[in-house]
């Protein structure tokens, strides 16, 4: 029988014992299950950021992965704890919407309230599910107990869209930085799908204003042009970037998460 | 047979090779051993810090896990490395003091001296002891070298206490802050044990002074109240904590490790 | 048969999913191969602090062993990526020098250009090779493919030398700072080869000037003199390091990378 991996991505960043007890639960009940990290270091109670990198990563590990992902800010109050079954993979979370970008690819993902309290680390607390509540429930599931033991299927699980760049006029568009990664990169919310005109063989002209930077030029990896240029790319993650050839672009630009991003045809 | 799990928790933080090169050196004498990070970035040579990570991790682990913990600012010097087997788990370390709160559980713990240096990396440094001391033992400890051909037992080793609170009068309890967590929540070193009327049903008033602040909310849930409010709540570790809905607790009232906690009952 | 051992050594940092996506590659292709962190805090861009970390950390694996070392500034233009094999290890990296240092020590490496697409993760990004490119020729490697279906050997691979120190005069060495680790230690470029009397048994009278430090004690273990003591050092990666006990050298001295660092015998 093959392994049964469980992924971990939480915003418990490194400095603490958190995640490692959450790994010592999970081994706990299976000791074989194989546990791998994906990210901790997303920004404190950041949903959005949590939804974006397990979103960005899940498809790329083997059928049955089992997917936790612990960004929690609602800890011990009300909101749900969910199992879901997607096609290829589980996913154990908190019903906050942070795998709605999941959602968006999943159609046919089965959610499940998890009510099962007799898998749960007991006592549980109200402050850290992690340890308690999904952590147990990823290790059971990874020792193959069937998910239609955790609870029942729900349908009013929280779900939440990312912001759409807007058409502002037939030339205008206006869109948004989504996130900031290590190198500085700017992601923002613009997909080929809104734009297919910027990406087609024989683009027209056109200027990106970011901050106080107008940009005219894509390319199409990021050691093109003079050190330290900023330019557009249509980044890995399947959106329109600003970067920087090997530097920064946040801090050459003075830009970060939040920011607007407008693309003008001329 | 079960697999050998080996967790490691060190100072040794993420941007060099240090913990790369300490897993290799178990892995080469154990290829089958399942290495689990505990926690890399406890503060530079902060031994009480390292004493808590790995107390409060521990025994969420399987059975028979060893514990590799490497704080060890007395490397090279005649600070002994030790061995300890306690009811269901080993420990490596340094004889700092890092495992004080450990031995504070672990009643019956029999702690060696290791002296078999024909398990050492050779030639043994003075500098990277987790490499030519620490892994190597937890590397054969993995493959079930029985522990007495290790060294002999020590009854000497170093242990401190955590500094208790101080009743300062009937109604006043002083206390400090022991640690700061990754969410800016400040860990008091204050439990249920020091002040049961406070965890009563029906708590007396109090005001509990940090900083610049009077808190006098006992909460059971981070996400209770407004965002951004300060409060108390009981955290997992099983301290007090001082905590902020949504926020940095740290930030909020420039508090940091260190500082005075008092406690009123008014 | 025993696991195959993946390491990983980036720049991509712990904040972003790069890193889980790449793990995760690797797990579909070979769910059975055993993936372990060398470091991904490399600075970005970073190639010579990359091939330090892979060159410090290689050795201590077991035979066999995969390193996959993912610093690359030229991603998506012609740089190529590499497989190399040497005596007892395998290396896949891209072509731009983060491998210099392994090199430095295996003679016999045989270096190969990955043309075999076919092996590839289709479609290929420009952008993230780590995910389409080298994660899937390690994935493929450690299911035992033989390194000849990866593409032809090559000589012309790039290739550079760590700046060695210089001999002003007979009195005079002048090195340089390489690297400082995450206790604020300073490696220096300067080993016992170019320093043998440095490091003898009765060492003439010296200074180590630093920045505006005169420095004129060798140690041998990081604890020893007072605390906050600056002191040179033969430190655990066989440089001279200028060090500090229980504090930062960095930080005292106010100096970092590229710093340069004389030694003069008096």
């Amino acid at each position: 029988m093959a392994r049964s991996i469980v992924t971990l991505t939480t915003d418990f960043g490194s400095s603490d014992h958190y995640v490692g007890v959450m790994k010592g639960v999970i081994l706990n009940i299976n000791p074989e299950a194989e546990i791998v990290d994906i990210c901790h270091d997303i920004h404190a109670y950041d949903v959005l950021e949590g939804a974006f990198a397990i979103a960005q990563a899940y498809r790329y590990f083997p059928p049955r992965t089992i997917h936790l992902v612990v960004v929690d800010p609602g800890v011990g109050t009300a909101r749900r704890p969910i199992l879901v079954a997607a096609d290829k993979y589980y996913f154990v979370a908190p019903d906050n919407g942070v795998l709605s970008l999941v959602f968006d690819r999943e159609e046919n993902a089965l959610v499940r309230h998890i009510t099962s309290n007799h898998y749960f680390l007991e006592p549980v607390s109200q402050t850290f599910h992690g340890r308690d509540v999904f952590a147990p429930i990823a290790g059971w599931l990874s020792r193959q107990v069937e998910t239609d033991k955790f609870g029942e299927p729900i349908t009013d699980f929280v779900r939440f869209h990312v912001p759409p760049p807007k058409r502002v006029t037939d030339r205008l568009l206006k869109g948004m930085i989504l996130r900031v990664d290590r190198f500085g990169t700017l992601v923002t919310n613009i997909t080929p799908e809104d734009l297919p005109q910027l990406f087609a063989e024989n683009p027209p002209d056109f200027k990106i204003i970011v901050g106080k930077m107008e940009i005219s030029r894509l390319k199409t990896t990021y050691a093109q042009g003079a050190p330290g240029e900023v330019f557009a790319i249509l980044g890995s993650s399947g959106y329109l970037e600003i970067a920087a050839n090997r530097a920064s672009a946040t801090t050459t630009l003075g830009v970060s998460k939040g920011a607007e991003v407008g693309v003008i045809f001329t």
